[in-house]
């Protein structure tokens, strides 16, 4: 790939830009707002200057709305070899090009697993798809020079390729993205109304249960949008798990042993069920999740006392495999979690008892 | 406080213990476990003995479902002048208090809002409580000197007294804890039949929100069996909201204008709320949470890069706030986000890229 045509120059539009000039690529920038185009190519992106002639890869990154009426309008006027969209659906826009007669031959739909909270072409950065997965849905007829010019920028991109149909893949987001924002957003909604002592309450579970659902609604509203079908019926079926759940806890309220008996059972098969599927989600490197040991380091609130840890534990030779910093409500100080290897465990707290630190081992 | 005497030497009762002994109490250990209770001394968390007249205050560190009978039992041999329990529900053990003929006088229920994954008393450990909220719910007829003898003890655990209603206190925890474990699982529990390419795409959102998922279940069931008619109510407002959002995404599949115009003011309605209530869990030192900026370093594999990081990051003289370590799937390197006040980002991303590493700012 020699030439690329970048439509729309948001996040990911810019990110793939930048990431696409930074491997010599000729990278030529379009966005209806030309004032975008123009910030793009000011942080080196490429050139907002059209192209001279077709280039070997139009990129599409419009709202997934928009994407059927850009793309068949391009193709239209024969601007690249091959065409295709980054947007997060991937059923609709292909059924909307064939109404709009557009050419499913040159056209490939893919989406990149990246983003951030942050959106425009100042928040792109040439390696937001560094060891992301990126979803390609070849179809039947789908040009194998079309497919090849995407794994190109997908290895350009430093992103790992995964072959998907179009739509598996628009129910698989709905599956583990789409609908875990909704019930994270659902949760926080139940304490917009909650008594301020209730809220002194919260602990790390529901904090971490809710992360997602500080999110921008409009970009959340826009990919939701897009995907409703898929969404509705995951959620549909959480919302009969969730009526069994709620029978269950009424069964434990019965003063009928039996009855407690049954919803007893209920109840432990939803945490049973979690547990096993929890299970599932990758690890690190995609293997299957390590039961990591936990050794908790209690820390003053100064600066560099995170620092001074860290370095102690360098020494031990320790590969710390995550952390979590905990703040007690209403206290200066809080404990830091430290993730090892459970061989490592052991070492890593003898070392750091040796310094002088305050350890609580898990 | 001079003595007390600990019922039940698990997790809770053996920390408190431990706590206690630390600050110069002489205290007497019960379980009906004796083993266990040896275990507890053995780890200098008192003395088996039974005390040889009254102390001066009980804690029933038992299952919820046990409290009530321990505690009558424990009156009625006049084993102390004031008790208190430390289980996760609050109203039950008061009323059977009452069936039982036990007096509500010299009992105060409380609950530490602490915890751990592991159970028994070789998991406890002095500074459990530190900096955490622990519940006391003293009613009219409560003697004074018991609520300090309460006040005493939270206080020489280093935890944070907060007063609450009992009723108040089990709908709070329905709320803050008890909900969020509920819909974590459900959520994972979803993945227990997906497609193995599903997944591969989980990305750090369906983590956070099923970190709990992963909780142990014999644990929780004692826990919600206890507290089934307050988790309920909470889980029935969710599940209203969660149907109102499956009626509001089909109507976005439909072909009439109003229709999907009406189910984008549903999910828009849905996030919304979830950003409100999202906002008030207390940060740091109970503030209300300010918005970090955040500074994402690409790190490899190799014990020592988080040292080195943070080395680099003590020498800016920048408090990091919280740490997340995102790990690509199928990938040796991530990211290792680091959150700072916004006035100390720019600061941090200078000097990290002074010193070679390689930064996306956010």
């Amino acid at each position: 790939m020699r030439t690329a045509l970048i439509i729309g120059t948001g996040l990911i539009g810019t990110s793939a830009a930048l990431a696409l000039t930074a491997r010599g690529v000729t990278v030529h920038l379009r966005d209806r707002d030309t004032e975008q185009a123009r910030t793009a190519a000011a942080l080196g992106a490429g050139t907002a200057e059209p192209p001279p002639g077709p280039v070997d890869l139009a990129v599409i990154a419009v709202p997934p709305a928009r994407v059927a009426p850009v793309l068949a309008e391009a193709q239209r006027a024969g601007v690249a070899r091959g065409y295709l969209d980054v947007a997060s659906v991937k059923g609709g826009p292909r059924r909307e090009l064939a109404d709009l007669g557009g050419d499913p031959r040159t056209y490939l739909g893919t989406h990149p697993m990246a983003g951030r909270e942050q959106s425009g072409p100042l928040a792109a950065t040439g390696d937001l798809f560094e060891g992301r997965p990126w979803v390609l849905t070849p179809m039947a007829d789908t040009d194998t020079e079309v497919l090849n010019l995407a794994l190109e920028l997908v290895a350009l991109c430093r992103a790992v390729p995964v072959v998907m149909d179009a739509d598996a893949h628009d129910r698989a987001v709905a599956l583990v993205s789409h609908t875990p924002q909704l019930l994270s957003s659902l949760v926080a909604a139940r304490l917009e109304s909650a008594d301020e002592t209730a809220v002194r309450l919260c602990g790390q579970g529901i904090r971490d249960v809710t992360r997602i659902a500080a999110s921008e609604p409009r970009m959340w509203l826009d990919i939701l949008s897009a995907n409703p079908g898929p969404v509705a019926d995951v959620l549909a079926a959480v919302a009969s798990d969730l009526q069994e759940t709620v029978r269950s806890l009424r069964a434990l309220e019965s003063a009928d042993d039996a009855k407690r008996h049954e919803g007893s059972g209920g109840i432990e098969d939803v945490l049973r069920r979690g547990n096993s599927g929890r299970s599932r989600i990758p690890g690190k490197h995609g293997q299957t999740p390590t039961a990591y040991a936990t050794v908790a380091v209690l820390i003053s609130d100064r600066p560099g006392e995170l620092a001074r840890i860290f370095a102690d534990a360098g020494q031990a030779g320790v590969n710390i495999e995550d952390v979590r910093i905990e703040h007690a409500t209403g206290q200066q100080a809080g404990h830091v979690q430290l993730m090892v290897e459970q061989a490592a465990a052991v070492r890593l707290t003898e070392v750091l008892r040796e310094r002088g630190w305050a350890i609580r081992q898990t």
